[in-house]
């Protein structure tokens, strides 16, 4: 039966819509909205690499709801059929954006101003969109200034989904499932055949890491990944750093011995003691320079030239004096050190590993690793076909991946 | 201020008080059941070595909490300071108890007859202890049998509660704490240590396992192990052989594919034609001896000769004709095939792993491997220092139990 | 680039094919099985009401590789375009089928006898198809006889998977994902409303229930459900009578006191000696009858006269004398007793759940409630949008559900 | 057999040794870290009410482990049988402790000081601890300057361990087991019990929450508790309040409608449209007094005069504009709120609760109520028996407990 409701809207897609779900996806958002759709045209690719084209029209019972709809199409790649330009309105308030700005996804996006299509840099999601003269660029809502142009509305936005590419390369059919019951030695090998060709390529990949790499005992392995020349930046917290000086100057990890595995006498002072030691030679590049640290993970970052950022946060101890204390700060520095990453490894850090998912666009793949299966769940889920997450203990994880990085 | 509760007893405990918590244990009980103490007599071992003594008035207000109260006491040791033999009634009904029969734990049990204390035979938790002329037994309650005669009430009783030994093997110290943040590689490291001193003085380890053991990559490191001579019982049901023999025919696990990682056509089908394939051959050995299964854990098993028993569940497919389907016998078999055990190995499953630790005295070392903390956890919980629990993954982990115990 | 791979075959496939993901499904199978495709003709539903209709080709390099695909495409309704009959083949041993039967799954099932389609009967996943005249069912492999014939290959079989229905009732938009940062009042409310209807209509509702419901103070809660009538059959194992019993005879569970929240003195045999005292009386209803027992679940349930079997398992304590020791016993009580089942609730079980998930066809709603994620994500995976997983504390799901269902 | 290790030094402690297992403790300490120990004088308490006390001698093989074990003995309240004045040492720069500075635990400490013991003020763990004139003060390393006087070394310390109070209130009892098997109804009646009593004696009760205090329904709850008087200080981050923010304007948490359970159109758009208004208006403060915040736990924060301190991290969207930006200065804040806490109650966030619990002396309660039994373990961990944890459904514990507290 097609649809009576009074108020419609033609929009239109192309692209891979039946494979990467997104026909499905258009589908249900009209029905879960309450509105009606009818396809006035639809033709299905032949082949699985020819692009399928819809033109559709919806169809709600008030302008307002049709508005939101299709608003919530977008992120799909729908597009008014007949074409306008963005609406633009200017900043009235340090910090604030118009209340009806667009607000970013982080799937690739464009614009339209003056007639022409732009494509939007700088893509993440959660931002707003400011036109400079020709070039359109996302920025976070405390960036913008009194007369910044922000996008608003829905109209003259175009997303062009990342489509999930069958004929891939090792890396995009890893994983759709999050499970324990995976065999890891299959998944450790992929990951590192991709960290060989982006390297070959002079990629760059980005670790993103928590204290359990040094509990596990993975900073060895870790060490090695450093020397071989596959950690281009690391990001991680106060706790890295203080754990991993602990293990370098007391031979512990929260008081544990890690070649005994058992506490030791005053252990549980030890990574205070660590962090006050790092402080008295004034940071850890001092601290390398002047012999206090002599070896863990990040004696080998300075040594290698690896750019590393520690983010703080309400839990630190000390903190080390390299810990950024303005959370604005660290996130525009960890912002700024994954521009161009090729791939993003997540170690067993939810706070360290959703700051970074916030911050950067679909399409950059992204390995999360964590013995808690909610964890990966929750950090994979970026509505991205990028995101392959293990279940797996990261020690044993990083000795396996030292050993396939190392032949 | 002493008690002037009206209903006292005096009891009487030695050994390891201290060290093992039981003197605390005594006090926590004595207060938690709304009762008083007062220590008539203490003397603590002066050294390590040294027993402690401890005599205790303790009172309640009525007769009833009393005898509550000093049944509680049994399994820290005490004992009433006037020795009376144990209270023995004849059962009157095939498979129950007398209504106050003594329903032992898994600790050293003795009971006084005839003047003397006998040690109980076959200890484990939730039986009832019968005797036999000159010998105390413990015995399920569905064995019991007319004219059986069982302990009942809590004269006449010595629980012996295993002492912590600290200066005791590795094992001992391993873990007191279930947590993922530990490095593995030590404790893998004991238990290999453990494993081999077991079999050079011709002892007994019982692996019990689950599924995951496929799923995640273990057949050919618990095969090795197998081969090495390390397992001498498996206990485990009807899925461990099923996708067993599903990976031996058709390369998968659940279907997936363990070399690629990713699911192959008809996958899913697999596991029941794997099922219908040995039960064709008539069973496991059958399907070993026909050539039907060349390779995998059962078959690694049937050819060293290991001792092995299915034990049904609910939710079998199949099932394989080698399961036991009366789960009474399949408790029977798992129980006599752990007599004597040195060593018990649990790896990924809760309902199996339950089912073994309901039926081993205190005293047997058991490891529990699993990479879900709660799992480890419960099964950890039996009362005894000699458990030890390891979160972390289970392929993985038989990797390098396997390398170790190459060497 | 139309395919040009040697070995062709034309399926054809309708129904909700774009909303139930199915089409997309498909292609998958084909590009992950190493297969090209070609769309020769694809219509789509102009309207949510409207099927879509399929015609494919598809096309690999050998001819095995051709008819695994093939019978890949089944479960999402693909069927030959020339039809032809099921092969069928005579079963030459019993209780094992033909090498290449035909494995069913869960899905709603025709089998092509004589000319004519044929609805299967008792569909469940992991049987054979038996022919019986005109009539086809599925029967478990060990209940095959020598004659029976049974479906084999591929030909002659049209699965009808369960199309979502985006126009639904309540339930069916419950949730996709299973998460514990969600709402549990909505969706009880929703559970409270289907009963409410099931019951209206004279459904049959099943509950499948683990003893956490007793630990966690759900006795009360389910024993009012119990006695307003939205319980038709109770399936559960030993555990849940036993610890019932120890709640009804000395007010705790686990030894723990459930009004006061502590353990009592003797509080750990408290459990057996509740075993006892029912498989002295002889069985539950007993028990009962003699005043043994006077209030609880399994009293509530024999006064109501509810349905309920106790599976055995290799954990149980006792057992208490109604439990089922053979486990192929009990699967056939479980499989009789959910015959008809309008809806089933599982309520902290994952073993019997995933036991009461292999028997039902896909079309039954079925409701997890688990506090644990990863055993609702287990039991929720039987790729069905008829199931929803709750991740909450199931006893104050219970209590909510009751006060729900009481007004 | 008598200790003939050369290095010897006695130590003395009282307390309720055996109850708290402090005696246990100290032993397993000197056994762990390779000493012998000879009790020289040991006196048991012969009632509940009395204190013990012990004298013993410690012994090692070398004179610096010595030290360190009798450091390590500290903790357990042990202390020099000569009484010593403690060392002290001057700050040689800013926000560096001399290296072998006491970092103190949590615990009630005594510090002797020109032979008289001084109480430490403000105790924490992982401080210095600061002589002034007559008084001992914890201070963070970061807030040492130039001159400061700071104990170093282990001599003229005393530890005054929190003996567990047999005899205590509700409170004390309620849990010493963190395990999802629970019945929560019982707590929760402690809880709001212990709640009702602070409250009449005009007490404070902090309350650290996490954003799933709103995904799982519990903002109308949580206001009912602020607005009868039970919180005196919240404490969260930008998510809490950006959440609670989306629900009072949009109706949705994360876009998803609370009432139909369902998500909205350009709903994962409202969180930041939320953010945008609070901050268009200025403060949340300002939200609230020009109307753009109508309802929601800041609202009634507000209202009430609820002293709250939303503390960033690397995470946060916006953030809002009462965020605070400096994890310094956020702990600074934090940290001053804490001062005289009567109770802490920690609602679904590791992250500032394990903050919180970084900042606060062992003798406060708290309690830590999360649906995952992993954070509960991790919170509940602080060494102190004064902290419970309820694994269970953070939005149906809080209708619970907004019950108990309306009654």
């Amino acid at each position: 039966m097609p649809s009576s409701r009074p108020h419609t809207a033609i929009v239109a897609a192309e692209g891979h819509l039946v494979d990467s779900q997104i026909l499905t996806s258009i589908f249900d958002r009209v029905i879960e909205r309450g509105g009606d759709f009818e396809v006035q045209h639809f033709e299905l690719g032949r082949t699985n690499d020819d692009f399928s084209r819809l033109t559709l029209k919806v169809s709600t019972d008030d302008e307002a709801s049709l508005a939101r709809l299709v608003e919530d199409l977008i992120p799909f790649g729908c597009h008014a059929v007949g074409e306008e330009d963005a609406l633009v309105r200017t900043v009235d308030r340090d910090g604030c954006a118009p209340e009806d700005f667009y607000s970013s996804t982080n799937q690739r996006t464009q614009v339209r101003v003056g007639g022409h299509w732009r494509d939007v840099d700088k893509q993440r999601m959660d931002a707003a969109i400011v036109i400079e003269g020709d070039r359109a660029v996302c920025r976070k809502l405390r960036e913008l200034r009194v007369g910044d142009r922000v996008v608003c509305g829905l109209d003259g936005l175009r997303v062009v989904p990342e489509f999930r590419d069958r004929e891939r390369s090792d890396f995009s059919f890893m994983s759709n499932e999050v499970s324990s019951e995976r065999r890891v030695e299959v998944s450790v090998a992929r990951v590192a055949r991709t960290m060989r060709a982006i390297k070959a390529r002079g990629g760059r990949i980005v670790f993103v890491a928590g204290p359990v790499v040094i509990h596990t005992g993975g900073v060895a392995y870790f060490a090695e990944i450093v020397r071989r020349g596959y950690v281009h930046v690391l990001l991680a917290g106060n706790a890295l750093a203080a754990h991993d000086a602990e293990l370098a100057l007391f031979g512990t990890s929260l008081g544990v011995d890690l070649e005994a595995g058992t506490p030791v006498p005053g252990g549980h002072r030890h990574h205070m003691r660590a962090i006050n030691a790092v402080n008295r030679a004034g940071s850890l590049r001092a601290a390398v320079e002047t012999g206090v640290l002599k070896s863990g993970i990040m004696v080998e970052c300075v040594r290698a030239g690896v750019e590393f950022h520690l983010a703080g946060s309400i839990r630190d101890d000390g903190p080390i004096a390299d810990t950024i204390r303005d959370i604005v700060e660290a996130q525009d520095r960890y912002s700024a050190a994954l521009a161009g990453a090729d791939m993003v490894i997540v170690l067993s850090t939810m706070l360290h590993g959703i700051g970074v998912g916030n911050m950067l666009p679909a399409w950059v793949p992204v390995v999360c690793v964590d013995i808690n299966p909610a964890v990966v769940t929750k950090l994979a889920d970026r509505g991205s076909s990028q995101t392959i997450g293990l279940v797996t203990d990261v020690g044993l994880f990083l000795h396996q991946l030292a050993t396939h990085l190392s032949d």
